[in-house]
């Protein structure tokens, strides 16, 4: 299970000289071992966040309560400590002796934005955020099939989006049918991020949805990044409820062209930056063009000016050029695999107006 | 602004030799400054987890990035790096260069299961997370205000869940009405944590809705905990789908007798061990009676077994109580808020089998 991401991760770690991994960060916990980090629920007085500690022997090991053993997935064992109970709560010396000694006094690369202070303490750790990030970027198989899971999520949600907007609806009325359509599809709950404005708010890049009502005329940005199993989908499109202004189909036009460019240049080998540049020709959108996806939602390769990481077979990147105006905006975007011969394109979601 | 918590932050920073508080928790940071920490989309590639920094001179401090300055609330300031960007990342540089000027080597009372260790390395602190917790306990009036605004969030959703369930539908379709009665109600996106569970998982305390299917006589498990605002509501029901069976029945009314013992027995200077025990009485069921809620979904003051906290005065508690049997289970909850003569339920939804 997971031979090929334990392999690149003990070798990130034998690059800053560690004897193992401890991924801290929700993403690379999931990535180490498959299981689903709750997000939606912030801290919890029961535990800490999982951890995920993976050395030369033995298969990776989540760090985790009581609570959570039972959804430690095949092929990864789990330490624990008690999680919730009605006695006295104490997780953070629960996890620190759990920890301890799984560890063993190993020195451990590890993310420490993501670590606890409280556990870091009695670690001997040494940096190794940058490593772990580029050594997500290349995805598995097993990785792909997940991400397009969660990418039907994206276009079951926008087809949503297209079919129920309508004038006299506010943002927030529509955005409560997309996050159900998607729930359906996924048959649970479902983290999902958004942008979804309509109107003059298209030109402000994004936003949560609010309590504007739609009116006829108006574009619809809708950007869903729904997770499903742990990996995150991307996806964004901008439509009109009825007649398109021609500034809006302008806009349309250009942001569509940039997309077709971004994908016709995805091949491996090719850097960031130079994407980048074909992407954003003469657009002068404030943000990236693209980004890698997987079990975080914005990850490497970034498709940015002067992005030194060049594409490689099998990284995935979602590209999402724009054009916005003085009172709208259009964004577009897709996700891209990386293949020995260029891209393949993994969303199915409607681009057009 | 925050005047009451503020004193009660310093107190507790005083208590254990240090010179200002580092709120960590989300929790702790959104009660010292009111800023609404989002906890939906897990770690942000663009910034750490704010901070809240409060010390005898000036007022409450945010430490955050770019992004979140025009959030800050009235009454505190931010302190701020770069946060989102195309160009090189880096916010736990940024957030440990901004934090050091602010904090001036002061010694802070902190949470350190909350800190990140990346932050702690150049930081004198002392473990302060008990007495925040306790701090936080007793609620000002502005707060109240709050936590009956997220309440009536819980009545809304509990009023659609009872309205809406019926045989032929599944468990997640359920939910999503429910989902989006709240957040249309809210007028935005809404953190909302739930137990929606029917037939025979109601026995087993709650979980997750899933995809079976809701059929005549089953009873339904609705727990709704929304966050508005900052603050969490609390709330639970437990209705059948048509004619309740007579075992259903029987749990119910001593569900309701339990959270009827509970309310009476609410009173300043109580603890929480002895209100448990009223609670409880004769009852099985394997988590507490009830909790404290305000900022976070569970806190001061614990009523379990043994809970040595008293309640006091503007403390607010959510009583729960529950009747577990082989294939079904009942649990009703209203949140109820100490006063000087004992207590007022906070509560609207209907509680009726």
């Amino acid at each position: 299970v997971n031979t090929s991401r334990r392999a690149r991760a003990l070798e990130a770690a034998r690059r800053v000289g560690a004897d193992g991994v401890l991924g801290a960060d929700p993403a690379t916990v999931t990535w180490l071992t498959g299981f689903e980090v709750d997000i939606e629920s912030g801290p919890s007085p029961f535990a800490l966040p999982p951890l995920a500690l993976v050395t030369a022997d033995g298969p990776p090991t989540l760090v985790v309560s009581a609570d959570d053993a039972a959804s430690a997935p095949e092929g990864c064992e789990a330490v624990t400590y008690p999680g919730f109970t009605t006695g006295p709560l104490d997780p953070v010396g629960g996890a620190a002796r759990v920890l301890s000694a799984a560890v063993g006094g190993r020195k451990l690369a590890t993310e420490p934005g993501a670590l606890s202070a409280a556990l870091a303490r009695d670690l001997r750790f040494v940096d190794a955020t940058a490593e772990l990030a580029a050594a997500r970027a290349v995805k598995d198989a097993d990785e792909i099939v997940a991400l397009r899971a969660a990418i039907e999520l994206c276009d079951v949600g926008q087809i949503e989006a297209r079919a129920r907007a309508e004038a006299g609806m506010t943002e927030i009325e529509l955005w409560t049918l997309v996050r159900a359509a998607v729930e359906r599809a996924a048959g649970g709950r479902t983290p999902l991020l958004a942008d979804l404005v309509a109107g003059a708010r298209t030109a402000q890049t994004g936003g949560p949805p609010g309590e504007r009502i739609l009116s006829a005329g108006d574009l619809v940005l809708c950007d869903l990044v729904p997770r499903r199993h742990g990996y995150w989908g991307d996806s964004c499109a901008t439509f009109s409820i009825g007649e398109a202004r021609p500034s809006a189909r302008a806009k349309h036009r250009r942001a569509r062209e940039a997309l077709e460019r971004g994908i016709d240049a995805v091949r491996p080998g090719i850097t960031g930056g130079h994407l980048d540049g074909i992407v954003r020709a003469d657009l002068d959108y404030g943000h990236h063009s693209g980004h890698g996806l997987g079990t975080s939602w914005h990850e490497a390769p970034r498709i940015v000016p002067g992005g030194a990481t060049r594409l490689a077979e099998g990284m995935v990147v979602a590209l999402e050029p724009a054009v916005y105006g003085a009172d709208e905006g259009v964004r577009l975007e897709q996700v891209i695999l990386v293949t020995s011969g260029g891209g393949t394109i993994l969303s199915r979601h409607p681009l057009e107006l």
